[in-house]
């Protein structure tokens, strides 16, 4: 990447991720800690404590936030984007040739803000509908922002689009194309990627928490698995991991998964969507997914044994399907971050998170995870009638009284006509 | 780009494209035909004739197929699509790292299609029911087929991913995933812009012709404007530019879009929209955007005038601000490719087109241009009434009978409050 970036520029000046590019894994990154597996290495009980340090620290101070509601399980999401696109914006940054390009640094800024912009306005433009719904004044500066919310992004993008070709300077095209191209891939692969977390939590927080959740049970049973008893690596790309954690963890995956739905299955302030922006406990009718069927054991267990039915969830079948997914698929996200690093010789995205590397490493697996939970959720989860709520909300938002009045009265002469055709 | 993709390989194997190159424009494109602007230029006739014969043969293809109709014209953009991203995927090959990786060639084509799939079966799936009604197998059939989709897309698109990783090869890691990235802008930046182009085809020919016509003719204004009387260079980037061009075409452009929209706004065939995949004629109301209104202009003009009253469609007031974003905003398409070119010392993206260059050479302001053209409509041109329509479409294509019924119910109980809480 750094060639890729390189260009046209004759000097090669020292490169901010170089400098920890050099300390460590020469070219095949095979020769510190790779050409034996973890089971050997002797500095792994110092690094195995760091480890779980941060780890312990980030999964307690995520279920404080996971408590605290939809709004500030957002905000943190925001705050790991902005993160993330800060490493990513920075390793590739070359200050050698930024110096004769004042200003085109923010122009990643720019981009980043309004795919922002774009992206959480489709979000969340009907929950900031129904939030403002006291305020006839507020809710027709909503409603007009949001009807032209498209129009408004596309400036901006125009705008930054024509900003970066007159900033565009002789001899330095090469890097400066680079720049754009890597800012777009950025905004793709990881801001838009990780977006979808947002629309999940809107969904209920369970439908953001368990595929997360899983995705960290799954590293941490690789990890753990692959300590004790790895052997055989898995694939080249990420010397480190082997078959055994693999399958270890992928089992211990769709069994934590099937476990912790009907553990979360339980709260409502988990399970009911948010069709707004404010923080109020949320009342609802979480749906059939969520109540408990119950399987009688009797006779199929001993006499003595204390458990004599069984109570299911339904949706706990469903949590089968993102327990597979998060350890067979997802890990996929960590070997393609494993390449990426490879290619282009660095060792971690950044360096904020003692142990785990940067923001980025972490995430890796968590926004593929995201973009399938969504998917599914969409297909699969939501059933025939949620979704004829969906174009009611629509209907009362989007359209004036007299429209809706309008809508009513042709689908009534619709229906009746197929009445007639059908009897 | 060459060296973006070159990463790793000690050998530097003579490319596809650098013969192109070796032939043309030494570094700063400025020896051969751009160090003078075109007005001084001795082969100027020439390559005009040329250019003016290729122009007229690809007018008039254009024109026959325009007439063909809706089905016609987007078979015509989908064959322009695979021709540039075959162009595109060629300019980044390298025949001797490929020699290496046998079938990761066919994994662009795997992306592409799995775009296609994607953005086609977004922008054409109400359409598609609305053509397969009369069979209730088939309805039931593509209905299914739609509300699956996104899943589908999302298999494909993850298989390709995983492809994609497990054909990572030691030494190649940095030329696939250049490769990789190149692909995805490609699909980005050329797929999925132009195939705005598709959706405005079927909102009404107009909304794409106008646009396109605007195009093509801002451009041929410029190049005559240019080549008459081109005196101060307008960009760096592109030599040949001149601000005499640049402003004679925006004039021209301007005046052009009010005028033809005029024109084109009285063919029903041009601004019924299609809502379905049939091929045959419309009959629709085209909308009070088509219905001329009549401006006297008795005693503004001298009694001998023949004209006596102006028939004004109110679409064309729309039309100058596209004839306007076409002559002001979209160049900045073509200097966006031709910063591209230069940074990666290519002349041309290919050279399908005699005295044009490559498909995609033509096409990069006309890909600005869609996007625009289809924001614009949606945002500022279809009326709230049309919307009632959408929602009723949508309401009739995705639920099943009884769930229309309780939409209805609902509908009905909602108002009806609403209608209490009012009076």
């Amino acid at each position: 990447m750094q060639k890729y970036l390189g260009g046209g520029a004759p000097s090669t000046p020292k490169l901010r991720h170089r400098r920890r590019t050099d300390e460590l894994v020469p070219s095949d990154a095979t020769k510190e800690n790779g050409s034996h597996l973890l089971v050997d290495d002797r500095n792994k009980y110092k690094s195995m404590w760091i480890r779980t340090c941060s780890t312990l620290w980030m999964i307690g101070g995520f279920a404080l936030i996971v408590y605290m509601g939809h709004l500030y399980i957002c905000a943190m999401v925001v705050v790991i984007q902005i993160l993330m696109a800060r490493e990513l914006f920075i390793l590739m940054r070359k200050t050698h040739e930024e110096r004769d390009l004042p200003g085109f640094r923010q122009l990643n800024w720019h981009f980043f803000f309004t795919a922002m912009l774009f992206v959480y306005g489709r979000i969340l433009s009907h929950r900031l509908v129904n939030t403002v719904t006291s305020d006839v004044v507020l809710y027709q500066l909503v409603g007009s922002l949001i009807k032209y919310h498209m129009v408004i992004c596309y400036f901006l993008y125009i705008a930054g689009f024509v900003w970066f070709i007159l900033s565009l300077k002789k001899k330095m095209y090469k890097y400066q194309f680079g720049q754009f191209a890597w800012t777009h891939m950025i905004l793709i692969v990881v801001f838009t990627q990780s977006s979808f977390t947002v629309a999940n939590i809107f969904e209920g927080i369970f439908w953001f928490l368990l595929p997360a959740a899983l995705i960290v049970i799954n590293d941490i049973a690789a990890y753990l698995f692959g300590f004790f008893f790895g052997r055989t690596p898995l694939i080249k790309l990420s010397p480190k991991k082997t078959w055994e954690g693999f399958i270890g963890a992928s089992v211990t995956t769709i069994i934590s998964a099937f476990v912790l739905a009907n553990v979360l299955g339980h709260f409502k302030w988990l399970t009911c969507p948010r069709k707004d922006l404010s923080t109020g406990w949320l009342h609802c009718d979480p749906g059939p997914l969520f109540r408990p069927e119950y399987f009688s054991l009797s006779g199929r267990v001993p006499e003595w044994f204390f458990w004599k039915q069984l109570s299911i969830l339904p949706v706990q079948w469903h949590a089968l399907w993102l327990g597979l997914f998060a350890s067979i698929i997802a890990p996929f996200g960590g070997f393609f971050a494993s390449g990426f690093k490879r290619a282009f010789k660095i060792k971690d995205f950044g360096d904020s998170i003692p142990g785990h590397g940067g923001i980025t490493d972490r995430m890796d697996c968590q926004m593929v995870m995201a973009v399938f939970a969504y998917i599914y959720h969409q297909s699969f989860v939501i059933p025939q009638s949620l979704s004829v709520e969906m174009i009611l909300d629509q209907i009362l938002v989007n359209l004036t009284f007299e429209e809706q009045l309008d809508l009513y009265r042709k689908l009534g002469e619709t229906l009746q006509e197929k009445q007639f055709g059908l009897s």
